[in-house]
């Protein structure tokens, strides 16, 4: 709220500045409109000006998405003239198997993919388990954790064992889907642990109730009473009925929708639409189908020799050249984001919520208007925020943390995941995406300090500096390690 | 306004199918609040989907602005460690005057754009003469239209005699600056004729009210002595005594400052604003300069090649190859045509109203959000739209024309001077861009229905699209034309 009233005190001085600076009253106007030479200028600012306070820009949405479309039709057209018609969807088999590499017809992504179910099933059992009071409550949390934990420790060991069976691609598949089910399957457990400490509470309350009607502390009778009735106001309403309660939320059916569902949230009622519209289903299709095609253009026409270029000049450390190698990936590889930004949070996830009729579309908010790093954050992945918020961060507050060290937390859990996904594929441990999370909190706070001293334009630029810069940094990073690593010697001959 | 009801109604109509599909009433949000799982999720659409009416996409522009700085940051890295620093403004000069080409010492484009003072201080003196009754005025108004005339001709005449000592960029500068001159002193003159007719007008009125009171009209008698008051009332303040009047702006100086003001339209008294701010005048020189050396090396490195490379290709005229051609050129074209949009209209003009106190900087509006055609051309060139609107379009209309034939008159005009702009530095009468521009009204009403049938958004793209692929069009016609032209010996080798 302070950065509100700020920016509106700032932008009401240059205004005033400006309006000072036109020193042309109401009446010079109006003698000015009465002049023979049929005056048509008036006192204004151009649209770019920051004074101007325009801010409707909708048009470039139009513009970014035909650019686009434009660079990937000519691409197609290129490729087309050169190769010929040669688009193969059982490569795409081939390169998510692995087949290729070990030729031994062993598939251990496809097999890790189809494992997955095992942990969701062994889940559910447990939850089920502990709701019937087979296995004692706190026990019970026990086995769960070390289920999550054997899950997401499980393509490690997998990938030690039998490493050159892997894909890049098939392993980095299955970590992505494993890490999904992960923070699913730990929103699903948290949340059932919730339900079972309301219905607790509410029984002990009951309780306490029936007991103050012998020793009668009307004061506590008459809270618990009011507090009751309306309650019992809401449930007995014909849309409470409909709702579903704990426990009957423990079945596959349930579980497997919320598996499906575009949400790391697990709840045991989702707002739902009413029907699947067909045209919005078909548009998506058709934006996934075009869009990963020019993603994998961009990707292999301009990201891979550009990184593969620049490998050497990264072993020799020359600042400048550094520079200008890093300047040129940061373009196709910021494009390529937008592509996956787009595609994912958009268009598959909005699939997703369609087919499966979620109606909670918030996938994103407006990032790109973001005038600090956490704004950023909390506006562009909103399933991860989500889930961070209401399963990492308000826990930790509610144990009587303060805020700070609770984002603290978050960046960190944050920064794992990504390590997690870079490293394990790579099958190279190293810390520069961990880092890489760990240096946003210190630029959130650089970022801030620049929106407030400087104007929130200035915070918005470092925003998306970081990100165009930042990410192919790390890229670089990654590459110029991998590089050393595999080939070494090849280097070393000349 | 009937456009704005449709879209509204559209609107309305889609945000009532979502919230129809929702069927979530208020009584159940209450319900779900109150249940033990923490809910989170509420029905909402995605930003990006045009139901959710979202439009701020300020960020953008910074984003624009970013991503073009690190491609010309890049660009001239990459130039640096290829060739060294070898900026030479004396390079500049040469270009300008066409030195080098025909080495006779001559420098044509230079001399021409000294000469055009003449033009100016001949028009001033013939305003004067007809002020003071020395020239009859339409006598006077015959010798200022032969003026320019004369003026407009000129480069075309002398290109005619000694074509080979020019440079091209030179002669491409003396056409757009007497091109400039002609529209601004078509304005002069026009604007002191109004004055003239209205003071004529006033001492007829005066007699005629004269007159009346011997010949006791009351009626007319009481309207021109309301109308009278009204005037005095507002003529008499101090705020009036400070305008210049005519004949009194008849003078050099009055002059000068049009002639260097942004703006097409004359007027006795500009508003003007009360101070120059510095730090304005600075970031509008920053941008100036980097913003002209990144189109260089955008037209330089990535536009020459790429249109050499294509006229082979067009002279076999295969249409599969003359697209993507075509798509190639249009990326780098239409980058170095916003880069121009950008430094013209706001840097560019901004300073010059900055350093001459000129309080009206309305140089473009929101034609990237412009739904169709007609508003995309009254919208991004305001200096050249409200001078057709002031000097052509209403003077038509109050002759009694049609509003469709004096739009049609003022695209004929516009067309004129485009192809004059592209034909004579390139000493080569084609009417590709006459044509161009006179496709503009066919387009306008395809957009137009376009965008009435489909909704806004395909309007705004249909804009963006002939904005994007329709200029490289026009280029190309002109470079095919061009490369027949001058390098057929070389081609029929072959």
């Amino acid at each position: 709220m302070t950065t509100e009233t700020e920016e509106k005190s700032l932008r009401y001085r240059r205004a005033q500045s400006v309006s000072k600076a036109e020193e042309i009253t109401e009446q010079e106007k109006k003698v000015r409109k009465l002049q023979l030479d049929k005056p048509v200028h008036i006192p204004r600012d151009s649209l770019f000006s920051w004074s101007s306070e325009f801010n409707n820009f909708t048009g470039l949405v139009n513009w970014g998405f035909l650019m686009l479309s434009i660079g990937g039709v000519r691409l197609g057209l290129e490729n087309f003239l050169k190769y010929g018609f040669r688009v193969n969807p059982l490569e795409w088999l081939i390169v998510l198997t692995g087949y290729n590499v070990g030729d031994r017809s062993q598939y251990p992504s496809v097999i890790l993919i189809i494992f997955s179910i095992v942990p969701i099933v062994v889940s559910l059992l447990l939850e089920k388990g502990i709701a019937v009071d087979l296995i004692p409550e706190k026990f019970g949390v026990i086995l769960q954790l070390s289920n999550l934990l054997f899950m997401v420790l499980l393509p490690i060991a997998v990938l030690h064992i039998k490493g050159n069976d892997f894909s890049f691609v098939g392993i980095s598949t299955v970590c992505m889907l494993y890490l999904v089910i992960f923070l699913k399957l730990w929103s699903y457990v948290q949340t059932n642990h919730w339900c079972r400490l309301g219905l607790k509470k509410k029984y002990l309350d009951n309780k306490l109730r029936r007991q103050s009607l012998s020793a009668p502390n009307w004061n506590k009778l008459i809270t618990a009473a009011h507090e009751q009735s309306k309650e019992d106001l809401i449930n007995d309403t014909p849309a409470a009925a409909r709702l579903t309660k704990y426990p009957d939320n423990l079945n596959l059916k349930d579980l497997s929708y919320f598996m499906l569902a575009p949400t790391l949230c697990y709840e045991l009622n989702y707002p739902r639409t009413a029907r699947i519209r067909k045209r919005f289903v078909i548009k998506r299709v058709l934006e996934l189908f075009f869009g990963i095609n020019l993603a994998l253009a961009l990707f292999q026409q301009w990201m891979i020799p550009t990184i593969t270029n620049s490998v050497e000049t990264f072993a020799k450390m020359d600042p400048v050249r550094i520079t200008e190698r890093l300047l040129k990936l940061a373009v196709p590889n910021h494009l390529l984001w937008l592509c996956f930004f787009y595609l994912s949070f958009h268009s598959f996830l909005n699939l997703m919520g369609e087919l499966l009729q979620f109606a909670d579309r918030k996938f994103y908010a407006d990032w790109w208007n973001a005038n600090n790093i956490s704004v950023f954050w909390s506006t562009w992945n909103m399933p991860v925020h989500m889930w961070a918020v209401r399963h990492v961060y308000k826990p930790i507050t509610e144990l009587g943390f303060s805020k700070f060290n609770a984002s603290i937390v978050v960046f960190a859990i944050s920064a794992l995941f990504h390590e997690y996904l870079v490293s394990v594929p790579l099958q190279m441990f190293r810390i520069w995406a961990f880092l890489g999370m760990m240096a946003q909190p210190p630029l959130a706070i650089i970022s801030r300090q620049a929106e407030l001293k400087l104007g929130p334009r200035w915070g918005n630029l470092i925003v998306w500096s970081s990100l165009i810069l930042g990410q192919p940094l790390a890229i670089m990073m990654y590459y110029h390690d991998y590089a050393m690593l595999h080939f070494k010697p090849v280097q070393e001959v000349p």
